[in-house]
């Protein structure tokens, strides 16, 4: 059979093929979001989400400091941990974790009868330390994320990757969002996932070297 | 604010407002076949996997029997073995793994030009004990399974899920796999990912346990 083989041709390719097929669409974004963008349709090979990713104005510069900064990474599935490059953060010294298998968190969640996700998110949210938050599965993660910062629980985050997928609350708490003065990326609706959570950091991180020529 | 917190509620109601949307959609799909559907569907929020997913009439009863026998369950990305309930998987004594991290794999795909995902799969498919694939990411991966089973060098497999996404020779090694006489489940076109091959076995795993009182 003849295919493509090479690694670095199949995703040069794959780029441009994007880039060719999205044409002046690329446009409506910023040159810092336009790396993002692309690795999130690269991800999915759904181009909708040209219309569905939205960005506040601080979110990129806001994420560049933080992973500077060596800060911890919150995911809310085990998926995003495992997907994130560790030698990209490793350059960072940034750490990405999980809380929804522990176990003192699995037994606190069935002794309350809420998600593992909320009890997850309380916990991390406490810790100084951590600074962005990709939240690629639960609502329930994401609105326990917003209240604790309503109520000072939790420290402003320098960014919130918004893209909880599914049917019950996904695109609610995603507008929720916009009610708070946090730099976030999110996805409008109900689209989003694991992997597009681990797309656009990998589109935010793979840009600060191409920048700064790590 | 006023969300839903309760896991069995959120998982039930997702469901509900699927098969609700769906309608009568869901009865092109064999009564085997509509619960891997909707669990694609709660996956992603994407109804357009309703016309791209396709079924080989073997493929439910085949992997029914492989996931039976304890076999080993080979996945093209470390994802897809970390987003695989290990709870359900252990009711069957089956393993899934990724080799496309190993140490080995990486230093032959490095001096031989090829994909890490080439490489893994050579070694998996030679391995009698794997029965089930699962290809989320790379179509090099899918191609090097079917010229194995072409070749002799790979027994032929209880199931392959064939749903690489991306736009170089993804849609393409899709089709590839309608000349095999194998049982498999794919996503016609471009689509597909990590958490599209986890949601199709868990949508056969779970009707497993249903269907025999797991």
């Amino acid at each position: 059979m003849s295919y493509e083989r090479r690694p670095m041709s199949i995703e040069q390719k794959s780029f441009e093929i994007i880039t060719q097929e999205m044409g002046s669409a690329i446009d409506a974004f910023d040159a810092t979001l336009q790396p993002v963008v692309k690795r999130v349709i690269h991800t999915t090979a759904d181009f909708e989400y040209t219309d569905l990713l939205d960005f506040s104005d601080d979110a990129v510069q806001s994420t560049f400091d933080a992973l500077k900064s060596g800060c911890k990474i919150y995911c809310d599935t085990n998926m995003i941990v495992n997907g994130l490059s560790k030698v990209a953060l490793g350059k960072f010294s940034c750490k990405p974790y999980c809380l929804v298998s522990d176990e003192d968190v699995s037994k606190e969640a069935k002794e309350r009868g809420v998600t593992r996700s909320i009890v997850g998110m309380e916990h991390a949210a406490k810790d100084p330390e951590t600074k962005i938050f990709l939240i690629g599965n639960a609502p329930t993660a994401l609105y326990t994320l917003l209240e604790m910062i309503k109520s000072g629980d939790c420290a402003k985050p320098s960014l919130i990757v918004a893209v909880p997928v599914g049917f019950v609350g996904a695109a609610e708490s995603k507008e929720e969002v916009l009610k708070y003065d946090v730099p976030y990326i999110r996805v409008r609706g109900r689209k989003g996932g694991s992997t597009v959570a681990v797309a656009i950091l990998h589109g935010l991180i793979y840009q600060i070297f191409q920048r700064e020529g790590i």
